[in-house]
């Protein structure tokens, strides 16, 4: 039987519109390595005529004070707001299959009746990097190799 | 008098950046025939210079689970999103105005005070079809002969 | 017989990461004052993971000059480009109709057969603001009177 | 010996801040029905804090006063702009492959040294629609078996 | 030490795709007129190939009446739907600084040990338009001249 | 005297709907290590509903061919289209200030009468990660260094 998993994440954020570019990349990586779970921008349009950014940054509610003196530390923003979300998130294990190019890290993910596989992206990126080849010819290298597991499982 | 509407209404979201819009454009008619009441789309920048798609979905918090699946199912992500929003919804009804083109229905929507009249998209579109003239011909005399009906009535 | 009216624009480009949206509300303004047909900002997504802005604005050529230098002046870029566009424009001429807020300008809009009637937006916005009604409500208002005023022509 | 096409293509533009996305939505099955090779919509900021929409639209230069008319007579611009841009197209030609849920076509592109096939999108749809399984199930199946084709050739 | 400031925030949204930009850069205007702390559009993507414009709104709870009042009379919409968020908000104070260009307002933020110091836009844009130098040139000036003014305190 | 620079820029475009944002993150490094001078997606949106990704590459003329089949070979598009801008570039040397976390590269960039200092964003990024002070503070420092050397020199 394949478990469910629920959760609360919380969603924080911030409308930019005196913050550059430059300033916004660098941001997101010191997110990144605080821990957030995703960091993502979006483009909004604010009075005045300012094209501006959202900053919106998914994190563990428990990381809150960290990630807000970050966010108020690096950014031009005098406020974040704060959110709580609930999810559902699919049950994953990781396994291993054979490409012509090498070995390529499976993502797999259930819920309920539902089963995903997903070649992982840095795999497919490396072996296409050492072979001198397109990434897409890794990625569905992967997905034939991981159909055959399948038929042989079976 | 005229009565005002309030429900509750749950956005999912997910973020998407290892689908193709290709997916994302059936993702949207799978979920409208799913029964959501609206789905949408907003671009959004994920890590490792990665243009990436929210995708939103309002529902009726009944059809929580079957749409939820149906997210799992027919795209990349392993996770989606929950939140409830409260909303404040025009009372609606329809009526038809005749324009020289043949019959559109007005949607007629109040509250409180407030009466706003909206030719229908469908209707209008399907006689601009018709007679082969421009879409905007038929809002326009759907506009006018509303305005007549209204000086009729008053 | 109506007229075709066919020119050349000059469309001059920058891709801004590293200047604030608060600085390009500013130099929309300065680029208007200073003669530009249009201005118009498109959200891009730049290396580094950087969220920008690409501006873009459409001049008569005769003013490149002066558009280069405002450009270089008042954004962080350190160069521009250009291209030259053909343009297709309708010819116009302006007619005032009556509604029961005050006189609306119309702008009217000619192309071989075609013939396009639109209310002037800020003639709209000005009775609406002075009734305290809504916008809609008057620019509908304006297109009922244009069509009356067609009607009596014909 | 693997030949290459190049071709000449005219972009048409237009920014639209006085239509809504419902006329949009209309005008981009008109301007594909007219034989548009490609539609798109880029979202943009104008002056006055209006979002705004631009249309492009990729066309045979041998059709560019119809699409003119169509664009001027079904939108609410005054006029539109051209340009001619040169192409690289890969040469193209179908085949199909056998999936476990039917037949698929296969999209084979080459340019010089480099082939690339892609499933059909259309055929793919249909069968995700008449299994009841997810498009990316048929997608994959697909990749698998241009796979075992090519494997069987060489 | 500093206070922190924490507070609940309502937004307000609509999707609006049968909307003109042009009325939507007039409703922004109303909306800040009153009272909504800010107002912002992102671009979004609806069903039937429309480009379409979310409306979201930041307010004070209280006035939550008044603004759904105004969003239903000056849009298109049937319907707007509301959530609260939490907020963290910096500590704010202004003082003035002497710039070769005149004085210059700058906003002093504080939050636990951190403090921003950020010349106030208005200011700069009036000093810049009144020398006829480049923005950039009095933010820069205003920059320096908080930094000595810091100097000095130490 | 200043000179001023003028010359030719390619620019290289393909609308992607069958694409993942992760492979277009991949193939943006790419592009970059070619040689390409600037690389960026914007967000259109294409028929059927699909969300997708403008590709826009800056390039020198003479490295077209080498362009052009790395983005055939890595990414799903069949064709991509040219086409050449014209640019004005300011003058550009490097000078080195000394701010109190170090030393920090200016670019000064010169076009006529006018001139521009910006820090460099490295530099400032390291110092920042070296001294766990916020960018901004880097910057700001780097500015005020620039204009006491400039105050130095008059």
């Amino acid at each position: 039987m394949v478990a469910k998993t629920n959760d609360d994440v919380l969603l924080v954020e911030a409308n930019l519109d005196d913050q550059t570019g430059e300033g916004l990349g660098y941001v997101m990586e010191k997110l990144l390595d605080a821990g957030a779970y995703d960091v993502y921008f979006t483009p909004i349009q604010m009075k005045k005529n300012r094209p501006a950014t959202k900053l919106s940054v998914l994190i563990n509610p428990a990381t809150k004070d960290a990630i807000t003196t970050l966010i108020l530390a690096e950014t031009s923003t005098i406020g974040v707001r704060y959110q709580t979300w609930h999810r559902a998130i699919m049950q994953r294990h990781f396994t291993t299959v054979t490409t012509p190019y090498g070995p390529v890290q499976l993502k797999v993910a259930t819920y309920g009746d539902l089963t995903k596989q997903t070649p992982e992206y840095a795999d497919c990126a490396q072996l296409a990097q050492q072979w001198h080849i397109p990434l897409m010819t890794v990625y569905q290298a992967a997905l034939v190799a991981a159909d055959q597991a399948t038929q042989e499982e079976n």
